[in-house]
């Protein structure tokens, strides 16, 4: 069995602060998350963080929760990976399947969020699925558990708990992992923005 | 021949202002470009662009240049898709073939502009290609004209001017568009951060 590490998994994200003091905000929240477990690599445009798939989601929703606590209107936007561990090259040792993975469940925040997000089942020649296959599945998997808000152009709608649009973005992700090895997901989340108030 | 909208060609994005006076500086970029021969929406999570890549390239580079001209640090999170029209649907009429396009060059605009860039070729079964052929197609254009500053976890860096940087995104995605109908690309781009000041 691989470890995560060593099928790819791992995320991208970009926690965004529409307010003057955003230096401290985000550096408060990189700071009140648990990272135990996790490598975590912080540059100028987007985080990296490999490690175990639950112990990556729940990084991402206390970091995010701790920002939004600040009432401040915020952006993230996150990626996850799992299947192609390089940077270019997405070979694993032969004979490794598809590695994908149960739903999550992530502890809920109080903190509403609307997002925008994309599925990516990264298909080669000789698979017998269609692409959309996958990107339905996880769409189902949304309208189950309430946070599907409609489909605009390139994205799905998501609304709810940050903790509950975190879980479906991720559990899409895990659950198409089944049966394709290199399946990334995007999602842009807004919190606390000026136009929910009257919602 | 199908126009760009009957061919789903179209852009989502998100701009982010670390200020607390985001509203103006975000509505004076959108106000200050040239919308002409686009549909634009302008939601609460991001902002639909549907037109001509062409068209869609230069509004992006004018709205995010004028935010940028204010000083202020920002980041903006670009999804552009093609090939795939419906929200949960790729069909096209039958018989269409992928339509890709040329390389785009934008006029220069004397911003330094720092991004992770994504491309995802959407391959079905039954087609002949790798999906990571087409990826490293696009990065061979970052490295042909100067953006290529190296391969992180999920992402491959550019680096360079505002245009050249959106310029290599559009023209990997429309370069893998000739063999490859539905084609989506992600790009997170960071300006004026100030970790770039001692750069």
């Amino acid at each position: 069995m691989l470890s995560p590490v060593q099928y790819g998994v791992g995320a991208r994200f970009t926690l965004s602060v529409y307010a003057d003091d955003y230096v401290d905000v985000i550096l408060g929240a990189l700071g009140a998350a648990d990272a135990s477990g996790l490598e975590i690599d912080t540059g100028d445009v987007s985080t990296f963080i490999g490690g175990d798939e639950r112990r990556i989601l729940t990084y991402l929703r206390e970091v995010i929760a701790h920002a939004a606590s600040t009432g401040k209107h915020l952006s993230a936007q996150i990626l996850l990976s799992r299947g192609c561990p390089g940077e270019l090259q997405c070979e694993l040792p032969a004979g490794v399947a598809a590695i994908g993975g149960d739903a999550v469940e992530l502890e809920p925040t109080g903190i509403r969020a609307r997002a925008h997000w994309s599925l990516y089942p990264l298909l080669d020649g000789g698979h017998d699925a269609e692409h959309m296959d996958g990107i339905e599945q996880g769409i189902e998997f949304a309208r189950n558990n309430g946070t599907y808000s409609g489909s605009d152009h390139f994205a799905t709608r998501l609304d709810g708990d940050l903790a509950a649009v975190l879980a479906t973005v991720a559990s899409g992700w895990l659950l198409v992992g089944r049966d394709v090895q290199h399946v990334t997901t995007h999602v842009t989340i807004s919190i606390n923005s000026p136009t929910l108030i009257d919602d």
